[in-house]
């Protein structure tokens, strides 16, 4: 069968959430870069994949997936292994605890994160508008306080479902990386445990192999 | 075992999520209220079970869990059989479109609708303040959109994930229900198919056992 398709550019944080689970389980994938400049996330093509016209979409044989979170768990699950297993769905309890701080990552890292992130690298990069400091400086404040839970949480498990890597993890990568290039890097100065987490998720090979791809103009 | 216990007011959103898969599988339950006038949420004892303040919590046994979207996968986990399999883990492309779908509800269909049920009712019976139109206006736009997709995706499925019903379907329970009991209930009769599936949603033993709770004064 041809591998797995991933559309949307290599280095956008959303399709990077997907790629860097293909990498940790060794999947064969191929990346088709969808234009924006020329709207093709609205053409009927792409539409076709995902009816709200944005990025990533995924097409493994005839199973056609969106929503970044949804294909990363579909890799993951193909692809387990005694080896690879980040969702640990064959233990209730670990399971549980992958997807409490998935969901965490999703309705509590990421909103604080992501602005920061826009407005120091994304925004100034694609549409060379300047950084709005209000915005920057709130979500710092969110995110100190998001970060305060899991420097207490990182003291209890080597990462934050357990002592193991999973997908809760994996999925911090992309905004985090981008975190690390912007002016305030230093913050996670201030939380050793999640500093030692975050140096020893951006170690792991699948990280450096798609951080190089990962460099705004 | 003791049964498991749901932190936080019967009538939340949130914590109704949980409620409805309980009761879809048929799990014993308790609800344990949450204060929030007292400030219970910020207890050392809450804070305890949810690090981030904020409802529901869950315990059953030793497994304490919080964000309702990973709740609700554990029971639906827990109690999976052959007649409650609402999250299809057995089949990988059941399981990635159940995920798919629940991802939509998470980062369209919520965004776009809870604001609207905060601003008719639920800040105007908590806070006493009034509805902000220009929130409402600019989020029934956005619905609109979501509805137009779901409208299509539901021509050619009966339910969101497929032709079953599944947790993706469940999730959406909560805010629908409050949604109608706003003014702009009549927005569903622009999409008869989204109508149908909301009122077969709507008329199943669960969700109309937990709708007699579900009252703003």
């Amino acid at each position: 069968m041809a591998p797995a398709k991933v559309f949307g550019p290599a280095m956008s944080t959303n399709v990077v959430r997907v790629l860097v689970c293909l990498e940790e389980v060794g999947a064969e994938y191929e990346v088709v870069n969808i234009d924006f400049s020329t709207m093709e996330h609205k053409s009927p093509g792409h539409l076709a994949r995902n009816p709200f016209g944005q990025i990533p979409a995924f097409q493994d044989g005839d199973v056609v997936l969106f929503e970044s979170r949804a294909i990363s768990r579909y890799v993951l699950r193909k692809y387990k292994s005694s080896n690879y297993d980040f969702l640990r769905e064959g233990n209730l309890k670990e399971a549980a605890l992958v997807d409490v701080w998935a969901e965490v990552e999703a309705h509590q890292y990421n909103p604080a994160i992501a602005p920061i992130v826009y407005e120091c690298l994304i925004l100034p990069a694609l549409r060379g508008t300047p950084t709005n400091q209000k915005v920057v400086d709130e979500n710092l404040e969110k995110l100190k306080k998001v970060l305060d839970v899991y420097e207490a949480r990182l003291s209890k498990t080597k990462y934050l479902a357990g002592d193991f890597v999973s997908f809760a993890d994996l999925s911090h990568f992309p905004y985090t990386y981008y975190f690390m290039k912007t002016p305030y890097a230093a913050l996670f100065d201030s939380y050793p445990r999640v500093k030692a987490w975050w140096e020893s998720l951006a170690a792991r090979p699948a990280a450096k192999k798609l951080s190089t791809n990962m460099v705004f103009q």
